[in-house]
Parts: C-alpha cells; structure tokens; sequence
C-alpha cells in the first residue's frame, strides 16, 4: 500500500471526526491465519481470524466508518473480504471481490478497508476469493440504528446467528474437484451449523447416536469448539433474533421449537411482519425474527437448522434455546425438529412471497413507470472443453486477472481486454425448453460485463432450467454487489410476458439476494446510481466458481475518475502501473 | 508483468541467438494446479506441472537459456520456482524463491524465468514458498556439456531419479502445525518416493505386506500412479544414475541391490571417482553414480531408499532395475535393501569426507590464503513467544515481506526495514555448551542479512548443537543460492581453532549443499562475486520455515543499476512503486 494512501485512509476517519461529520470510526486489526478447529467435533484447518471462528462481530451504528485493517498470515494463500449487503457508495474500491474490486491480497500482505455503513440491519463479511467462505472465513456485521426507538417493532434484547453447512474435505479439494474432468462433485455437507458449531454423525440427545456411530468418535464433551450454541433467554421477554446464512451449498430451513417466528426484517430492511413457524433462508439472505419467550420454562427447547431444496443428507444442526435459569447443558428431550419436505417448493415459493416491503417504505416507481432496460439471463448448466460449467444464456463467468475496477479506472493505460470480448447477450433465444437438459450442452467462456449507464432503471429476469440431468433443476440464490434491489416476483415456468401482469410494484421488498426457484424465474429491479463494478452471482459457493454469475459496470464513464488505493492493485495487468 | 519489460524477456533470447551467442534458446510454458495424485497409493491433492508429477524434465546443455513461462492456475495460492543448483549470475530477479528474489506469483498470474545454464551437471527445481516442494512441485534440471568426451568418465546410456519423503497430511496442515503453540511436529514421513512413486505401508513383494495391511486397501495394480519407477538396463552396459533429493526432512540412503555405485559427480561437480555400496544422500544434494549391469541377467534388481539419521518408521522406498529383456513386473524375490543404521554418524561422516573435488579443478586458494571474513553459525532450536524456531547465533529467520533484492534494488525509493534490524552477529558467546539445551531457550526474530562487499572471500562455520531436548541433535544440510561452495572440512563436537589444521584446502568439493552432522561443525567457503541476495539455509523443509536461515547480501552498492523486472513486484513496499 502506497504510504500517501495509507495516510489517507488512515487520516481520514480522524479528519472527518474532526469536521463534525456523523457517526464513529470503528477500527479493527485483523490477522488472518489457519487455525486447526474442529466445528462438528471433526478437526480441520480453517481460516481464522485473531485465533476466532467465527471471526469477530463488528457491531456498529449508523453512519459509523468501519476501518478493518487485515494482514494476510497465511504463507501462502492470498485473501480479500466482502462486506455483504454494504453498498460501498463512493467506496468500490472496498468491496472485497478478488478479481474485481481489487488484487487478493498475498501472503505478509496488508489491506485495510473503510467504507460507512449506511443503513441498519443484519449484515455479514466472508471471504470472496476461491472458496474461503466456505473455509470458514466468515463474521457477522450488524448495524443499528441511532435510536432503536426508529425501529418499526419492539423487542427486549437481541440475539445473532449464522448457519452454514461443513465439509471435512479441504476447500481446496473441492474446489479442485469441482473444475476436474471427469467432474468431482462436493456432495452433501457432513454438517450444518449454528454460530460455527455442530455435530458431525452425532445426535445432541443424550441417548443418541454418540454411543451407536462408530464415526462418531470425537463427538463428546472433550470439545467445547462443538458444544451446541446457547441462545439464552429470560422467561416472558421477546427476542429479535437475527439469522445470515453463508452456506455454501444449503438451502437451510430454520425451527425453534414451540415458537413461532414473526419476520420483521430481511437483507437489512424492515418487512411488514409475517408469523411463521419454520423459516427458509438462502445463503446470501438475513433476517430478523421476533419471538417470546412465552414457553414452558422449566425446560430448554432445540434450534434446528434443515437442508432443504436438495434431498438431505445431513443431521439437523442443533443449537440450545436455554430458557434461563435452566443449565445451558440440559437439553430437550423432544424430538429434534423436523422441517417441510425438502422438495415441496411450492411451500418456499409461498414462504419467499410472503415477505412485503414494510409500509414506511417508499416505493420509488410505480406498475406504468418501466425500466430502461431489462436483462433476461437463463440459467443453465453447461461444459466448456468437457467441465461442467453454468452459464447465464450460455456464456460461463471466467473473470479477468485484472481487476475490473482497475481496468475500468486506468482503462487507457492498461489496454485491458475489457474490449476484446464481446458483452454478453441481453436475452436468450425465446422458445428454449427449461425442462429438457440444453440440446446443445457447450458453453462458451466470457468475461460476462454489462455497462450500465449512470441512473439506468435495469430489471434483470433470472430464468431458472434444468440441468444437464434429466429432471433436475436446482434452486440458486442470485446475489447483487453494491445494491439492494426490488424483488418484483417470483413463480414457476418460462417468464413470459404474461407475467408482467403478477409482479409486485406496490410493496416488492429491498433485497441483496433473491431465490430462483427449479424451472422458475424471479425479477428484480435496481437503479444504477453507484459508479463502480458489482457482481451479480448465485451465492452458492461451488455455482459461482462454476461460474454462474454477471458483472455490472455502472457509471463506467466516472470510473476513471475514482483514486484507486494502491493497495488494490499489484496483480494482472496492473503491474504495467509499476514505474520504478 | 510490464509489457516492456515481457517484450525484453520475449526477445533477449532471439537477439542472443541473432548475434550468434552460444546456446540454444529452450521455452517451456507451464500451467501450475493442483492435482488429484496417488504418489503412494493414497490419493491426494498435490502441485503439478501441466498436470505431471514430478514437474516436466528440463533438458539443456551448457550455455542454453532456458525460458520458462508459468501460469499460476491455482485458485488462492501463490507460487514461484527455485533452480537449484543455478548460479544465476547476472540475472539474481530469476531465483525464485519468495520475499527473496521476487514477489510470490499470485493466482491467475504469470511468470517468466530466464537464466543461462553455465555448468553441466545434475540440478532440479522446486517451490520456495511456503511447503510447496513438500506439495510434490519439483522436476529435473539436467545440463549436459557440449560434448560428452568432455566429461572424465564413460558410461553408456542414463537414468535419472528424484527422491523424497511424503506425507498424507496437507503441507498447509503440517506448516500451521509448526507455528502453533504447543508444536504440532509434522512425524515421520508416511512413504518414501522414488521419482515420485512409493506405496504406503505396503511391500512391493507380491507375498508381502499389501494382503496384510488393512491400512493399505489402496495399494494395488489398479492404481498406475504408485507403481513403482522402473530402471532399465541392458545387460553389460554400464550406467550414469543421476540421483537428487528433495526430501522434505528424512536423510536417505539409496542402495542399488548387488551393484556397488561410482560416485563421479556431486551437485554439478565431477569429483574424484569413489566406490560405495550405498550411498547417503541430504536434501538439496544430487549425485551422478556409475554402475554396469553385470548381475545375473535372469532377474531384476530392488533400487532402494531408507531413512537415515532420524529413527525410521517409514517402510523402504522402491524402485525397479530391470534387466532387460526381462518384463519390468517381474519383481524381486531376495530381501528389500537394508540400509546402515540410522544413527551410526560415524558411518555418515565418513562417506560425507570421501567425497573430493575432481583433479581437474583448480582449487583458487591454498592452506594460507585465508579468507576475508569468517562467520560462525551456531545451530539452536529455541522458542520465539513460545513457539519453537530454529535459530542462528540466536536469531530466527523471519524473511521481510519486501522482497530482498527489490529492497535493495529500490533501497531509496522503498526506504524499507533493511536497516530498522541490527545485521545478526558474526559469531556466538565462546563456551556455549553444545551438548546441552539452550540455557537460555528464548530466541530473537530477526530479517537475518550478512552484507558483502564484491569478491569478499567468505568462509561459513556452521556448528551444530543439542536441540530443545535433552540428548537430540539433528543433521542439517545447507543449501546456499547463487554460489557453489567449497566444503574445506566437517567433523565432530565443538570447532576450534585447532580444527583449522584438519581442512582440506587441497581438493576440497564444490557444492551448494552440506551436511551438517549432530553435535558437529562444517567449513566451507566462496568468493562474493555474485551480486544479488541469496539465501543460505537448511534444505529441510519445516527447520526452513522454524527460521534456519540467513540471508547473504553481496555486492549491495551494486545492486541499485539491476533492473528488476516488473513481474518480480507488486507485494509489500514493492506496491509504493505503483505510479498509475
């Protein structure tokens, strides 16, 4: 990082300080490292930071400047961190994407992001370079807002969870597996987990599996890294839980026994409220649910996380509702909980339109305003040079090795092939069969750009097929750097232009993640009001790095404008800005 | 890379050829992944070359350039190459060895390395960053003279072998290990590798050890990978078997059954013929053996690798000579190769002094010459905030997260940490009781820098002591970059001055690796007429990264006219040269 810059960055939360702009500077030193962790009771090496998994939370308010200074401990493996559902408006230069906010940073390397957090909800950050999230490299980030008096709902105290789902094999491994030919598959997880712990092969009920698997070994209470989490609560009070996934895989399902859950917020902004008793979340998604503690006290209660949307293979991941002042330790002896079927999608497709935008919310268009433009991107499973690839109308995501803001920024000198590949189609060809596997499986590889220009209204169609299998479709959460978006619908099909008629322009909710469901489609719609370069990709780990994601270039024509942080660059063609 | 800087590179070779500059130009171009490999039977992920393992054989004659381009593929990891063995005398940006001559080559990056090969003999190359050699990347790098009738020895035909220890375990698991607290101590190793082929606690006696084993349900005829290296031989014919070793940490001792071997040259150096019945070889060393096949030519023959100078607990590496015309799986029915015993230093130092400088070298110093400046190395274990490390007159190597040579380079510009830390001492406290623990056990970090001015004749004491362990000392070899050295004598106990009386100034052997036995000292000297920065280390994989190591500056004042090509940049201070 070039001194000056350092300076700046380091100058600046004290400058702004000083001038009286709003809100705190947050700092945060961070070493990231390898550390040997054992979640499910299984050991492995994770990717750590400051010794903790999960990482740190960063808890924060509005109009707060987070500064998180990273050194990359590893000794050979580079890193970068996403800031999920941040928008990094005038900032996306730190959005974390290695390839295309900035260089990975390398082995002894540091980086130090800022950016302001500008609206409050239930955020998180993970690793967004190979499959490190799923390494475990992950945390939550929550942000409030100046008075909580300004929240549309009423709780007594809240409480914060992640999900994930955990593979023993290395990241490495699966990913090596996953672009191999013949083709690796990850397979299902060997965990799921609740705030980074579970059980692998063992049952938390006393009596259970522990004794009868002879997998099962490590499963005991020699392990504090796999004790089951402890939600604890006080008898009569309500809660605001918040829950992220950051599953690689997993369509998860999520159960606290006995209570129902009211949804007051999702991908940090508030929803009309909605009472279910079990809650699908996508990775990629956060809400927050209320409940009260309104049960039986004299004993605790399980929280259970399902796999849905694939046929499970993998035991509930359990976490302890502990009704105080019962031991965290005494557990139910109620039957772990058991979710919908995992293939009943037309139970998710209920559950996902359920959630309205909360009436405080304005809506800044109405059924007759339109768009500027609207992208149909169909989904399919595809082989470049015989791997299995996904592509969006059937170009397969191989993103530079220059930064795409780097190239976008310094695009005269660095003659970068932003130009030599042609942009991606707008749509594909109408009267595709999404229920047949494509007729012609080849896929070609792109470096996938949209220009957007500045204030462009863009809707995008994201349209769901079957695989190469016969009769396979899967679900795929579709993520959006840099925006919220409009969920304006969601159903089954081929979207045609019928369909116009059932999108929701009065209360679509703001989303940084939407589920496509099997042989459906959903719409979304945003502005292209933050110059910079943003990813749109199905959140799911092994998808995207199969290269099932879009970029969207906004405001390219301010981009040169933007001051990249020599921190950013080092890598590609941004050694050509190397002047010794 | 700069594009003026590749276009250099691209056309050096073509102008020395135009201007009829000896030599012929070789390009390689080489795709570095992971890949799924069964070096012993047992699958797992491994680095390769265009997908071979071990890595593609470079081979070149005396004043060839040898051009390699690499294209880093691995998803998060960095890389470079070392050529070990090459001087690399004008060109020190293309050593490859990380933080040292360059920046390591991150993901989707390439790389061009351009050296001339100026002495024949028998070299490899191999990751130096990080464990990546432990991860199976390495290859051959053999030189011919120009003509054969050069060489001072006759043989028929050759074969070449690489051998080396292996381990189940991730390199990335067994480096986390060695810098937790308390030490995770990588063990034994699971399988010794002839030219990358071994079998995991099987014996290749078709009556042996595989049907016994239930660890070993893996090994078997299906698995082409671990089928052990074959050695033809016509019978009558006599042989040159290029042997190096990479291991990671064992001592190996390699045995041709029933043929005694003569030892002709020594890491690129003819030395005076010797005759052995098996043959020690340290990491970082290579030999050329002579052996005619005049055995009973109705049988094959085992080619064996045992563990030497640790307690072995690893089965008899195996490889194959097969007397032609018989079928190569006609395996051997005799006993597998037994080799000394492991902790019979005496035997081990014995074969080390036999080996001596062939009569044609011309030795430039004579008993009084003496040398401009000694230093005295002493070898500790200790630990640095309680995590154990390998020190040098009580300084662990902790290398700059600038790469040495740009730090030098670019000492101006870069105003690094080369100066912030004091240069390590030249010698250590007279008396320390070397056989005996530390009594102080705690060490310093330190960047471990010995500047020398051009043509400095230096010589290097290393001394050996008792580890962290009552009655533990271990064998060392030490590689030095950039130089061949000569070996002026090793022997038992503490070196005195005494010990000088006992140095061969007459034929001593050129090498760029020693041995350095438990409770021992070795002696070896060089002229500093190589400018650029070069490391001086223990070729032990693990000892390196505990910090056995030091860093041999030379000709510094020099070393701002090199024009480092933007390519070796980019990480660390490196990025303050970025001008956009």
């Amino acid at each position: 990082m070039e001194r000056s810059d350092m300076l700046k960055l380091v100058l600046l939360p004290i400058l702004l300080a000083a001038v009286g702009v709003q809100g705190a500077v947050k700092q945060y030193d961070w070493t990231i490292d390898y550390a040997f962790w054992s979640p499910d009771c299984v050991e492995k090496l994770i990717i750590a930071i400051n010794g903790q998994y999960p990482g740190p939370t960063i808890d924060a308010t509005v109009g707060d400047t987070i500064v998180v200074k990273i050194h990359n401990k590893m000794p050979t493996e580079s890193v970068v961190i996403h800031w999920h559902g941040m928008q990094q408006r005038g900032t996306p230069w730190a959005d974390g994407t290695a390839f295309v906010s900035q260089c990975p940073v390398g082995p002894e390397d540091d980086y130090t992001y800022q950016f302001v957090v500008d609206n409050p909800g239930t955020f998180f950050y993970h690793g967004h370079h190979g499959m490190q999230r799923a390494a475990g490299f992950y945390g939550s980030l929550i942000v409030h807002p100046e008075n909580i008096t300004d929240e549309p709902f009423k709780y007594d105290e809240e409480l914060s969870i992640i999900v994930n789902d955990w593979w023993h094999k290395s990241v490495h491994d699966q990913e090596r597996g996953l672009y191999s030919n013949p083709f690796i598959w990850i397979g299902e997880p060997q965990s799921l987990l609740i705030e980074g712990r579970g059980a692998y092969n063992c049952s938390l009920v006393p009596t259970g599996a522990v004794a009868n698997s002879g997998d099962c070994v490590t499963c005991n209470a020699s392990v504090p890294q796999c004790q089951p989490y402890v939600l604890p609560v006080t008898p009569g009070k309500t809660y605001r839980l918040r829950i992220a996934s950051v599953a690689s895989l997993s369509s998860l399902n999520f159960i606290l026994e006995g209570h129902n859950l009211t949804v007051v917020e999702a991908d940090g902004h508030y929803v009309e409220p909605v009472v279910v008793n079990n809650l699908d979340i996508y990775s990629g998604e956060s809400y927050s649910v209320l409940f009260t503690a309104n049960q039986d006290p004299t004993r605790n209660y399980w929280a259970g996380i399902n796999v849905r949307g694939r046929k499970p293979a993998t035991p509930t991941g359990l976490a302890i509702l502990n009704y105080l002042p019962n031991p965290s330790t005494l557990l139910p002896t109620t039957p772990t909980p058991v979710s919908p079927l995992w293939n009943d999608y037309n139970l998710s497709l209920a559950q996902a339109q359920l959630i309205k935008a909360h009436n405080s919310l304005e809506i800044p268009f109405t059924e007759t305003s339109g768009s500027d433009k609207t992208i149909f991107l169909l989904n399919t499973q595809n082989r470049l040079n015989g791997v299995i690839k996904w592509a969006l109308n059937n170009v397969t995501l191989v993103p530079l090795s220059t930064p795409y803001l780097a190239a976008y920024t310094y695009r005269r000198k660095l003659k970068t092939v932003l130009s030599a590949s042609a942009p991606p189609p707008l749509t594909y060809t109408p009267g595709y069969d999404i229920s047949s596997p494509p007729v012609n499986p080849n896929t070609t590889a792109g470096t996938g750009v949209y220009e957007f220009k500045l204030n462009e209204v863009v809707d995008v169609v994201i349209q769901n097929a079957n695989t190469l299998t016969v009769n396979n479709s899967e679900v795929h959460p579709w993520h959006l750097h840099g925006h919220d978006f409009y969920v304006l619908g969601m159903g089954n099909g081929v979207f045609t232009s019928k369909d116009y008629a059932q999108l929701n322009y009065v209360n679509p909710p703001l989303r940084n993640t939407v589920p496509v469901f099997p042989y459906g489609w959903s719409v979304i719609r945003f502005k292209a009001d933050n110059p910079g370069v943003w990813p749109f990709h199905c959140h799911i780990e092994p998808h995207f790095h199969m290269g099932m994601g879009v970029i969207f270039a906004e405001g390219t024509d301010l981009l040169p404008r933007i001051k990249l942080p020599a921190q950013n660059l080092g890598c590609g063609l941004t050694k050509n800005l190397i002047r010794p």
